[in-house]
Parts: structure tokens; C-alpha cells; sequence
């Protein structure tokens, strides 16, 4: 077959990229939700929390991926904040395209990370009517957060919640050894 | 609990921002191969093919969805390969960060575009033995293919097929009505 030419286009209008990982995310939520439902045919809690497991632990290990690539030629850190605050910074702008509103600790390894415009948020309608949706959009976020963390030599336990969408607060326990 | 100011750091590494993409599409891949057996418990031709289907499914939605706010400002196109180009070269761009290497067509709706470096297949290995791994690489990205030209007016068959990793051959058929 002939060979088109490519090069005389204009070139790219710059679309924002983070829009590919964003409808992948809703691809994935809806994906786990619909199939496990499909095949297991029931809705009760122990199904909700298999979901909520099954994309925690898909997050857990790409923020495993992540973290590795990211710090391959950093520092090292010198201590749990010095962490908290490059997961705030570094990492959040990596994965979430913005960084942490707001970082608050008691200092004694608990952490509030407060996002004001969470990514994986803005797609739903600001409406309180998709609060009670909001929890299926945060599991793998959280796992996203524990699964750097743990690379880094931090195990946590990591919850998120929303009150006004999208806003969205993390909340990071270490847990000490 | 008091406040941690986060902008005493360094600015953000500029990593590669596709590894987000990447990590996130091996989960999909191994979650789906992984649940599916899990939950029916078998192994044959018929449940391959769902799970083929199932990944297509997912890409042709993120296609349909990147295509649509790739194409929001663009002006229409002139003709079919008008379209082929714009895939080959911005769509191929944001989604798997680089240009189709070659574009061939025999002028009569068929096109084969092929890349010499597959953004999707460069995390796997390079040895023939995984070879019979690579369509289940492949199931996603036919379906992003086929969504946005879907999206785009055009209906399509499209396949893919490796011969020497990480390079990739997409077959696009469009179905004339």
C-alpha cells in the first residue's frame, strides 16, 4: 500500500493531558462497579468493599510505579515531613496536575492533605445529589497516596472524604512500627 | 492541627508524564485478566475473547471521550483521510506520546499505521517470550482507535498485531455503509 505523508498538518492545539488519565480513572471506577455486579449478581456491603479494595490496590501499585520513577534522582529525604511535604508537592502535581491546598500535622504522624479541586472530582456535577458518589472516585487515589508512601518506607493508612465537591480531604496516618 | 507551609521546596522534576498513563493500563490489563478468572474460574476461548472485548470497550469509551475535546476547536475535516492524518498525528500524540511512524493506505476505506515504538509495549521485555503477551496490550488502544473515529462519523474494524517488540501495526477498516 502507498505511504501517506504526516508532516503537513498543523501542529498540536496543546489539549490539556491530563484528560486521558482522568476518563481512564472513570473508565476503571465504572468498570469494577458494573463487572463485579454483572458477575456476582448481588450489592451487598462485603461487595463494596471487595470494589473499594480491588481499585486501593490498582492505586496502590501505580503509586508504587510512580514514586520509584519520580525519585530515582532525588535525595534522600530527612524526615516523615520532608516526605509528606514532596508527596504534597512533587508527587500530587505528577499524578492530580496540582498541587495539596493545604498540608496540616499534629506532628505525630498524622497528616490532612486538603485538595480544593481534586482532578478525579471535577468531572461529577458539583451537586449534592453525587456526594454519596464521590467515595468509588477517592479509593484509588488513597491507594495511589499508600502505595509512594510505602516505597518510601512509610506503611499508612490512608482515607479520603469529600464535604463540598470538589474538594476533597486525605487523611494520612503513619503507622508507626 | 497546625498548618505546613509546602513552598519551601524545589520546583517539580519535569518527569515524563506518561508513566501515569502507563502504570494505570498495566493495572487495567492485569486486573482484568486477573478478575475475570478469578471470579469464573475458567480459562477458554470464550472468556479470552470477553476480556478482549472488555478492555476494547474501555478504550473505545476514552477515545470517543479524548476525541471530543481534542476536536472541540478544531475545523471540520475535508475527507476520510483528512481524519486518518489527524489520528495519526495529534490524536496518536496525546494518547501515546508520540507520531505514528508511517501511515499506509490502499485509498479504498483500509489503513495500516504503524509505530515503531509502541508507547504501550515499551514496559515489556524485548525477548520473543513475550510476544504471545502483546495482544492483551493491544485490546485498549484498538478500542481508542476505534472510539474516536467512531466519534468522528466513521465506523471501523480496527486490529493490531506485533512482529518485533515494541514495534506495532494497526489495521483500520472503515465499514462503508
Amino acid at each position: 500500500m502507498p505511504e501517506v505523508s504526516l508532516f503537513t498538518l498543523v501542529p498540536s492545539t496543546g489539549m490539556a493531558d491530563d484528560a486521558l488519565f482522568e476518563f481512564l480513572h472513570m473508565e476503571i471506577v465504572a468498570h469494577v462497579y458494573r463487572d463485579l455486579q454483572s458477575l456476582k449478581g448481588d450489592t451487598d456491603t462485603k461487595d463494596r468493599s471487595s470494589r473499594v479494595s480491588i481499585l486501593e490496590g490498582m492505586g496502590y501499585r501505580v503509586g508504587q510505579g510512580l514514586i520509584e520513577r519520580l525519585t530515582r534522582d532525588s535525595p534522600c529525604f530527612k524526615d516523615e515531613l520532608d516526605i509528606m511535604k514532596f508527596i504534597c508537592k512533587d508527587f500530587w502535581t505528577k499524578v492530580f496536575r496540582r498541587q495539596v491546598d493545604n498540608l496540616r500535622t499534629n506532628h505525630q504522624g498524622t497528616y490532612v492533605l486538603q485538595d480544593n479541586k481534586f482532578n478525579l472530582l471535577t468531572q461529577l456535577s458539583n451537586g449534592k445529589q453525587y456526594l454519596d458518589q464521590a467515595p468509588k472516585y477517592l479509593a484509588f487515589s488513597c491507594g495511589v497516596v499508600r502505595g509512594a508512601l510505602s516505597n518510601l518506607g512509610l506503611e499508612s493508612v490512608v482515607t479520603a472524604e469529600v464535604s463540598v465537591m470538589p474538594s476533597c480531604k486525605f487523611q494520612v496516618v503513619i503507622q508507626k512500627l
